[in-house]
């Protein structure tokens, strides 16, 4: 828990119900992404939500290169639209596993600041499983009515080895 | 959350608690696993369980072709039994991470429909660790007592290299 | 759940809301290690707290030889000391992944003996993430206030071809 926020952190009780809800929007996220709704892995985010895949090297260094930068939902929906419409997507199936997840902070303005490890798998037509990229999520959530969205989520990956042009969602 | 459980589906809070139960439900299933208690192991089904592992093309196209087929608790303790009794069990050490536990419904019949992923890793005589298979539970419980049994467990899983000739449960 | 320890056994409720304090305790634990906050590792221990990392072999056959044995916080501290010191280290990034965390139970003295699985990865300079560990947490918790404490946490791992000349903390 960082200190700035802190005077807006909600009581443990109130943070280990957050905590619980942001891993049942993780396991949501995640099926849509594993099962290839990406149309429904759009309705995760706020419509200028800002969507970020980054190396850890960058991120860390506050530098802006990213490997998948989207701002908006509309940046959201033509990446999905493209991948659908592309033979370029190699594996044969992903899985993800989400775990670590951890409430930062509540802001003023009710943002929530989380974060998360996650753990990509893939099965290539050889079907052979292997690490496909680990990393961690940088979450803000908003509320909006009785869900959670989006309206940031960089993914910061450790994996360097990830090169596709045209890259899937984590 | 599926529409057609909808009429059943419990409230949110209800949910949760069904969540973190199956969650504990799933941390000793595979303690008993990982631990070679195949007796206990059988101990988790109802008299009639379904126990099933299948890959996931077949379990999406909906055929019947399955790598491990048990109905009812005789046919799991026939398998366990015979797993115990062979040295063709080529791992050193098993170990599962069992994440992204959801529930999808419950019906009329207070039977509960859910979903988790798993990771099965195994560790070889050279003391080597790999995936041996990821993939994901799609379960159906029902309460007996106090107690979380499994009418069905269907392991669907990704990894097509897993080719045993006695396959140990997962 | 142990019988020898059912004497001392809370609630399911209690069970489960220490359970999930306990995620939160490894979450956090994990992201000191994960981050390299190597002084912030130490202080998740109690002044003469156990820590050791054995081979599953060792631990289940009772044997006392283990990878890195530290008694008492200030071999914990000197560790950190001499990881930050040296280029030995070599991945460039690691990542836990905690998951089937599971309460043993609380004992007369209300040290809470805990389990849960690990899963340790590590990005090494080419870029390229593999399987470092995995294994298992055998904890001791104490309350000391309203924070948890390990005094004890034995490091119990598959995976035999960790060995570093300095091995860091899982």
């Amino acid at each position: 828990v960082t200190s700035d926020a802190s005077r807006h952190l909600p009581n443990a009780i109130d943070l280990r119900a957050l905590r619980l809800e942001i891993e049942e929007f993780n396991t949501d996220y995640a099926e849509a992404l594993d099962s290839g709704d990406l149309e429904k892995w759009t309705a995760y985010f706020t419509d200028d939500a800002l969507y970020t895949i980054i190396a850890r090297d960058n991120a860390d260094a506050g530098l802006p290169a990213s490997l998948v930068y989207c701002e908006g939902k509309g940046m959201l929906k033509d990446r999905a639209f493209a991948i659908l419409n592309t033979t370029m997507f190699a594996p044969r199936y992903i899985q993800h596993f989400v775990a670590n997840v951890r409430v930062i902070g509540v802001d003023q303005d009710g943002i929530i600041a989380a974060r998360a490890n996650y753990l990509l798998l893939e099965t290539l037509a050889d079907g052979h499983t292997r690490i496909q990229q680990s990393g961690r999520y940088r979450d803000k959530f908003v509320r909006r009515g009785a869900d959670l969205l989006l309206a940031e989520r960089a993914c910061v990956y450790d994996t360097l080895t990830v090169h596709n042009s045209l890259v899937y969602p984590v």
